[in-house]
Formats: C-alpha cells, sequence, structure tokens
C-alpha cells in the first residue's frame, strides 16, 4: 500500500491537472494506492467535487482513497527556492514533504516551482550520509531501453566529487529501481578516451575508474540515443546539471522538429501516434530527485493529466521498491568500497 | 575561382573519399573550382587514375582542374594534436595551409584528425587580432533555417570572454556567409532568464547585453531544433565546446534512433528518403573554424564523397563571399563598439 502526497497547487494547470491526475493513477492502480492531496482544502475540495459530478464522475468510486492535507500557502513560480521553506513554512510542497517525516505518506509529487521543491526536499528529508547535493535523474527513450541521465538541472558548476556522487545515485537508482543488474555508468565527455573533456570531467573519470561501480569510460552524446557505447550498452549517463539540462530540452525540442518535417512531407499524423508516444516525456512518469532520504518526484511545470497519473503511479513502484533504504544502504557500501579503494578522500 | 586545397590523406576513408568527394564537387561546380589534392603524390595519383579509369571514367575531363601538391608526412589520428605541426612539418594539412598563406590557395579542407587541424590551423594562418581562441561553427538543421551553433568542440574550458568572442564570430558569419541580416545571438543556458546559468554563462549573459550584436538573451536546448526562442527567431547559439559538442553529437545520434523507431512502427523507408536527407550532417557541408586568418573547414572524420564534396563546396562559397576579410573587418569594428561601451576590458 503506497501512500502518495500530490502538491495539489503545482504546475501550470493547477490545481486541476494533479486532481485529475490523481484519479487517473488510483483508476489504473491497484486498491494499494492512496493519495493525498495536499494544498488550500476549499479550493481542492470545490475542484474535487466539480470534477467528479462532471467529466470524471465515474471516478466517484475513488474519492475514498483521496485524502485532503490543508497547507494554506502556495509556492509560485517566481518564488525565490531557498527562501520559499522559511518564508512561507506552510506551504503546499513543505507540508507534503513532511508527511514523509511523520510516516504518513511514502512519497512526494510536484509539478510545482522545480527549485523550491529541490530546496525544500533537501532541507526537510535531508540527504543520505556522504552526499552533498541531490541530483535529478532522468529516463531517455533510446534505441534500447530508457537510459538514466543525472543530473538533469539541479546542479550546475559540478566538482569531479558530485559527479561521482551521481554516478553512485544513477547506479543504485537503476539497479534498485529499474531493475538492471550491474549497471553500466558512463561519464558524458566529448571524446571516448580518458584524457577528453574539461578539466572536472577529466579528474571524474580518473575517479570513477576506482570507485567501484560499473564504469564503462566515457560517452559521447551520440551515445545517450544509441543507449549503448563502443564497449557495450549502458543505463546510466553522468553529467553536471547544466549539460544535462540542456540535452533533456534540446531532446524535448528535437521531437516536435522531427514529426513537423514528416508531416511536411507527407507521412499522417494517425502513422505517427505510436512513435509520438515512445518519444512522449509524460509517458515516462516525472523525475526523482536522488540523494534525498525519501521519495520527491519532479514533474514538468506543464504536466499533463496522464503525466502526473504516470509519476504517482512511478512513485509508488519507487515505495515499493524500498527505493529509498536500498539507496541508503548500497551508498554506504559503495562509499565505504571507494574509501578502500582510496578513489575519494 | 576558388582553388580550395583538399587534405588528401585525412578521414577515416583516405585517400579514396576525398579523391572521389574532389571530383564530385568538380562535376558539380561551375569551370570556377580548382582543387589541390595534398599529400603523397605517388599514392594520390595511383588511387586517381584508378577512380578516373573505373569508376569515375566520366570525370576524366575534370583532371585538369586539380593539382597534386606534395607532403609526404601523414598525420595519424593517434597524433597529439600540439605536436604535429612541429614533428611533421611537411604533413598534408601544414603543407595544405601553407598554400594560403603564399596566396596560392583560398581555403583548406580536412577529414583527418580534428584536433591537429585545429591546432596547425591556429598556429600557422594566425587569429584575427582581439581572438585568443578559435571556435568550431556548426550549422542545425531547425524547424526553421539552419542555426549557427558555436563551439562545437574546439575549445572544452571556456571563459565569459571566449564566449563572448564565439558571439562576434558568430555573428559576422551569419551575416557574411549565412546573409542574415541584423542575426540574433542566443546564450545557451537552463532557463531563459539572465540569472539562469552556471558561473561562466552568468558572466558571459552581461558581457553579451552590452557588446553591440543583436542578443536575444539566454535560449534553452529546445529552443535550438525549434530555430526560435521565445523572444523571437535565433540565428546564432553560443555556448562553450564541451556543450556544444554533447548537443551536436546527441543530435547526431537521434535521428539514427527516430528512423529506427519508424521503421519499427511500419513507416516505409522510402517514405523517409526526404527526411533523412533534411537531417543528414553530410548534407551541411563541414565546419569552419572561426577566427582564424583564412579559411579551414573541418569534416568529419568518417566523411563520405558526398560530404567532402559538399564541404568543398561550402569553403569555396566562403572564399568567394570574401568571408576571411569580412570577418577580420567587422571584428574590428565590434571589439571597438564593445571597448567603448565597457563591455570588455
Amino acid at each position: 500500500m503506497a501512500r502518495i502526497a500530490l502538491d495539489a497547487m503545482g504546475g501550470d494547470f493547477a490545481p486541476r491537472a494533479p486532481l485529475s491526475g490523481a484519479l487517473q493513477a488510483l483508476r489504473e492502480s491497484d486498491s494499494d494506492l492512496a493519495i493525498q492531496l495536499v494544498g488550500r482544502t476549499g479550493t481542492i475540495s470545490a475542484e474535487l467535487d466539480s470534477l467528479l459530478k462532471g467529466e470524471l464522475a465515474a471516478d466517484a468510486k475513488q474519492r475514498d482513497r483521496i485524502e485532503i492535507v490543508e497547507a494554506p500557502e502556495v509556492i509560485e513560480m517566481s518564488d525565490k527556492p531557498s527562501a520559499v521553506v522559511r518564508g512561507k513554512p506552510n506551504n503546499s510542497m513543505s507540508i507534503g514533504l513532511k508527511l514523509q517525516l511523520e510516516s504518513r505518506s511514502d512519497a512526494f509529487v510536484s509539478a510545482g516551482n522545480t527549485g523550491a521543491q529541490m530546496a525544500a526536499s533537501a532541507m526537510l528529508l535531508k540527504l543520505h550520509p556522504g552526499l552533498t547535493r541531490p541530483a535529478i535523474a532522468t529516463a531517455f527513450p533510446t534505441r534500447r531501453q530508457p537510459v538514466v541521465v543525472l543530473d538533469a538541472g539541479a546542479n550546475v558548476d559540478c566538482s569531479a566529487r558530485e559527479l561521482l556522487q551521481f554516478a553512485w545515485l544513477g547506479a543504485v537508482y537503476a539497479e534498485c529501481v529499474l531493475g538492471r543488474s550491474n549497471p553500466a555508468v558512463g561519464l558524458l565527455s566529448i571524446g571516448e578516451e580518458a584524457e577528453k573533456g574539461n578539466a572536472v570531467v577529466k579528474e571524474a573519470n580518473a575517479a570513477f575508474a576506482t570507485a567501484g561501480f560499473n564504469f564503462v569510460g566515457n560517452v559521447e552524446g551520440r551515445d545517450i540515443p544509441h543507449g549503448e557505447c563502443a564497449r557495450g550498452p549502458i543505463d546510466v549517463v553522468v553529467c553536471d546539471g547544466f549539460v544535462g539540462n540542456v540535452v533533456l530540452k534540446f531532446y524535448e525540442g528535437v521531437m516536435p522538429m522531427v514529426l513537423e518535417v514528416l508531416q511536411q512531407h507527407g507521412i499522417d499524423r494517425s502513422q505517427l501516434k505510436d512513435v509520438i508516444r515512445t518519444f512522449d516525456a509524460s509517458e515516462y512518469g516525472g523525475a526523482p530527485l536522488l540523494g534525498v532520504r525519501g521519495i520527491s518526484m519532479i514533474c514538468h511545470g506543464n504536466s499533463t493529466p496522464r503525466a502526473i497519473a504516470n509519476a504517482v503511479k512511478a512513485a509508488a513502484r519507487a515505495a515499493d521498491s524500498g527505493m529509498n533504504a536500498l539507496i541508503g544502504e548500497r551508498l554506504t557500501s559503495m562509499a565505504n568500497a571507494a574509501l578502500a579503494a582510496g578513489s575519494v578522500a
């Protein structure tokens, strides 16, 4: 039984998109899913009533799996992330995350201000021992199975030591949540050779080589959509949050462009339906903020109900898999192995 | 009359691909193109004879527009770029570039060791005044007209001042060679707002704002394939060579992946022919190394004859447009304007 706290006030289409998404997730899940809608009780109740009396009337039977949790303050997209937790202590993100601290909830999902979600998650849930920064992990569709790229935007200027932490997090996530055995970790660079890359990447390459995970060496941009590099399949690609965010958004922009060109060349949109689905970010269920002691799933601000529903279900899978405890355990053993090997100070 | 020096020894399929490409370029050009094949005379002559007696017999009439220039030393892919000019002074790149110094040639094209080509070009041709680094400019196909992204890999750790130089170079190239009037320059970052980005990008944003070109602010990864940002169309995107190279290679890897998925979904390859062509890097004719006092076009190591032919023709267009002198003049006036505005020290 996973209990998922959902930020009812977060995202461009809140509260309607989160509420519709919640009902959709409940409809598509066994009875072992419950949702806490966090935000202004009055707003949520009114919107939920309207949905259940209107277009989603068939979902009325899901109502008793929904709890509404009051959070009177709302985070705006313009709010400064670092100031939000103290400045608006009763915002829907903080209240939603605190449910995990009280063991009342198993995971938190939001489509609101990403910076604020990162800051609130790190401050309230805290980080696993040995970590200095959390990282956003994103699944990229590839020719093979999806590849986890991290960091996708939480950290812009990263040290080699931080990239090493991301590698650990990605490897543990790929193993525990995606079920990849002995996941292959690549370091994103501009050439396969260890001496290629910028100063931080070159330093990271040396640290990765003795860090105790399955490091396949540097990978290049083209290896991500291929899902493999010259040395075999890849499960995890590590980069700083600047590069990761640029590539992620580039990917999101390429597909509409390609589809437009295809249609210009006379290929009918109906033929492309399954293809669009393959590359649709909303099918991939949000991006976990890894490294925090708990589960915090980040959704796009423009998330549709479908995207929210998938994120809620992904959060439930993460909770059911015991991801958080597993990450903690594996991080400790990896950090110990790396210390023993002398690859970190 | 453009005279193009072509490295006959450079690339994965040398000398055959450069020679076939040369013949193809001559066949497709008016009589105002001449090609100098630079490399080992014996090897080149034998290969050229074989092509002209065999599969390219119809091109025998192009033979008198080809000159063979002796360069006894060959640069290997494993040669260290910085050591090549002094260690192998009579290599095909150095000899080919020197033809420009002697006014015997108008441009140089190679598919060989890119690092060596950059080093040799900078050392032999020298940089325009005011520049500290050259940059590789790549044209990305977009929903609109192609966007020039630079640097695409010449410089990995860049200062804000270097990014400013790339912006100047990109703007002048877009204006002089691509014919864009008052080209719009974007700075690649992870958010539109000036305060988003890593430390170098934030500093560069401030410098760009007063540098005297048409700066449209930060652009995001998705704006590249769109060819426009929220503030309008973009002609030039500036980034460091690490990010640019990752995105370029990512782009090259995405298309084969998308086409494979399309075919898996029953879309016939013949329907995709024009689409493949739209996104085929070999159609885009090599990437100029901007900033050097001359013309040096960089081709992929795996260039086909078609890619080489397009690069030769692009080099001829650049030579005919007077690109090099125009870049020198415009750089001087831009640098003076920026100095006057106090945006650079």
